[in-house]
């Protein structure tokens, strides 16, 4: 069984179902991962703890979604040199652009590698994974092109009237 | 001496040109304060430190600014009761809107009382630090009325050309 | 029968469902209130009397909903040194970005503590409340750290499927 | 001499570089006017009064120019039934759109009659305020015709380098 | 039978459920109107006409609303010195940030009254031009007086749950 | 001599700066233009005969540039069936988003072809319009690629200091 | 039968209900157009041969709606001479701003004529492609200026209740 | 000498002064880059070869900086499975939100790891790309830590007036 390289952490229940996305891109993949709730105002002593040892345990991506004020993603590229990948988690008021200024607008020394709002971005978020995975993978590496390849050849050549 | 009840906390030294208005609101005032820096992301532990002490040492408000993504007020509130006073400061590509989403758009159970962008809410947030204070404090509240009493009285009758 | 040491003002009835969520906290705390129809442009004069009275009355945190143009918290803000909470209400056409303009962009001499726009923007308005009224009050100091233990407490280590 | 039947009215000393464009005009167009600042927050109780006479007074258009927050044309059109001309005044952080949010959002009930952003929609609140009196006032109407006749005949052909 | 000093005009069938807001105020407070269709680009010509004739026909005010670009208010607002309040209809993709930006944003020269995007921004069009009209008409003033008490006197003391 | 078969226009002498941009490149291609300063507002008669006469005059393109309210484009549109095509000038406010979305949210059966707000959008004018007439004239099409060509073979391979 | 004139291409099959309008258009006008899916980023090499081919083949406009990130329009005309007109298409969290501002803001070189977003956009993408070709196709021209001259007497006098 | 293992490509000489923030911080770290100048609308065809060869040529990231509709990022991660981090270059009209919006909002199937606006984006972006590479790089891996470290302990516990 191979091991866990890839954590997936949302700030609360309510993103999974936005997270999952990612979740079925890795395991499409063949990829590795973990699933946590990880609240950077409810649980930062978790926060604290999963981003201290990330290195030290193996993982190679973070991939961090959460809506609103969104502190998540950045607070853990604060505690750990692992690449973090985040996910604005759309919201009803600012449809996520609240989400998507707090993830991207890092400052200087700590960067969030920033996806689409929702659940495109999700799912991208386990495409960047899996890319800075290949980089040292050569077998994943090959999975990816098929899989890139893949959704190339789907496209049709002409929209079709439903 | 009296006891410091307020603490001015920012990001970074860049931020204290701004902050230093709610330090200035302080000092006319007569309210003792400190002021430190706690950068969210460069220096968690010390935010951590700050925050897990600060209703120990006796703080009943904590002024906090910061900008850009701008996760200092939020994670401060996180770790502890004491009200937290955020001020977003003004940035060069998104003039602080960034700052204001990601401290006002706080989740449920973490409140930031969250001032105008700039200085202007700076200054207002030593004036919300003084309010709360001014709740126990009966010599405080009326030089806080005061303050306001001539603040109204100051303004003139009619605009003068320059 | 504690004294009512909090107001919930809001700007019609159509502000109450978002508003509940304030004094939900404020009834899990053991804080007394009340709650009042204040309408900056539809009753001045109420608005104008509930100020003056304010601080004399005992109250220490006044909450004040309202959406669109928005007045009612900064309005009562010039009128009482009393703390004032702003809770912009989501808006139909611009999604309470009016509602929030118009609350946090106070000048200086009047601060109005925002909190994030509907719901649980008034869900912590009632929080923050109580943070300050915790400053003089022990009892309810514990019950609020009680509050956040047992909210930290409830997050589960990982999402589940519905 | 004619009776003043316009208020321009703004929140402080810095409007009136920008509402001094709306004095030109009723300058121009022999339109007796009065200035005066009323600050919303700072001086409640003049705005209070200069809206309970405004009618009595024989005011048939108030002006009324403020930035950030900006309650002061919405809270004058709360006390008076004289037709209010609101400008937003040019903010620093996000440039005039507090403003404009804040007093064109109003509630049923109380409009204000929101000019653009800045000086032109300073000079604007003066024509509109021309248009107003021109309908009870036919050599105002011929002279706002003879204004309007002239800005067009000024617009030359081709442009030019200059 | 009142001859008629309101024009309410809209670009297309598609703004009357809106539009009808204005409409209904002037009803309730006797005031005579007409409704007409005016598309600036479908009938560039009917809006021409309409204004070229407005002032000579009597109208004291004319509410345009329309939606997106939304060019009718303003180019009505070049034709005629008439006043001209302008109300800016929600639309689907950009909420009416589009319509509002289009009428308020006028050049130096040709004011628009613009109101609140939607249905709030119609009835108070209606408010508006009674105010304006309330000028030279005493009855009128009172009428509107009495409404604006009547909606005052309508506001309870509390919320009530439904 | 050619004859003139685009016509650059614009809303005031203000914005010739920004339009030159497009008459320079129609200068480079050699494609005859004129140029006319046509304000919606200021000049709706000029307005209404340039749109009426210009498909009989032979124009092909029609290039209007306008900022804040911007109806230029939007209303040529409307008299004239010949390709106009839409500048956004930058504006002090809003920056020119006010006149995008002014001149791009044309209603079903009136196109503007919309460029990039300021001065790249109207250089991409010129261009639009030499796309349009190349159709028709091979020796421009030959001019067009030949100028695009070049665009593409002065990007230098690296980035220098300067 | 006449030769395919125009293009319709867009991103994906789920741009279709959008494009379908632009599509109507053509052929209420009789204009012969081919519909195909292109996508920038799954097909690239599709978007280039598609591109480069594009003028040899006789299109005298291409119609590319995309939504998000949207580099459709822009990337096929950095590959052809032939005009190309875009379409924002209207998107979840962010309502077809994103598409807008990629699709519009295009660098000097490089013009996409471009529309509303959704689907009066793309219905206007079509009457532009038509606005093109009638400047080579007199008989086109006269269709055109029927169309619009009917969709003019189709707009009834009076608003109706329904 | 190290192998070149990070391309930093730009759409123009104008982002260099933002993109060089990238090189400095691999420079710093001792990472070997590239620096090329790829337009995706000038030069389409390098940018085709630029991807097509990242992987081949051993390419573990590739930085790309674009302004405005700023496609080059995203067309990047079209044409090659290795990690593309976008940094959205600050513009003079909209201050970047259009090149971040285009960057940031890619379709499913093509992540770009998107920095924050400007030069502070631009640094991180060569922090993210050394996180990535430390995966596979332990010496990389400690001197990434020292830097962070570093940073960290530059923070002083107070800010200075200057």
């Amino acid at each position: 069984m191979p091991d866990v390289t890839v954590g997936i952490i949302m700030g609360s229940q309510s993103d999974w179902p936005t997270m999952k996305e990612a979740a079925d891109i890795l395991d499409t993949l063949g990829i590795a991962y973990e699933t946590r709730i990880v609240s950077a105002h409810r649980t930062p002593d978790r926060l604290w703890d999963y981003g201290t040892k990330a290195a030290g345990r193996g993982l190679k991506a973070i991939i961090a979604g959460a809506g609103g004020a969104a502190h998540l993603p950045g607070m853990m590229a604060s505690k750990t040199r692992v690449p973090v990948i985040g996910v604005p988690v759309q919201t009803k008021a600012l449809s996520g652009v609240d989400s998507l200024y707090s993830i991207v607008q890092m400052p200087r020394g700590y960067p969030v590698a920033t996806m689409a709002i929702g659940a495109a971005g999700a799912a991208n978020a386990g495409l960047m994974a899996a890319a800075i995975l290949a980089n040292g993978d050569p077998g994943l590496a090959e999975r990816l092109d098929a899989w890139r390849a893949a959704l190339s050849a789907s496209i049709p050549q002409e929209p079709r009237d439903d």
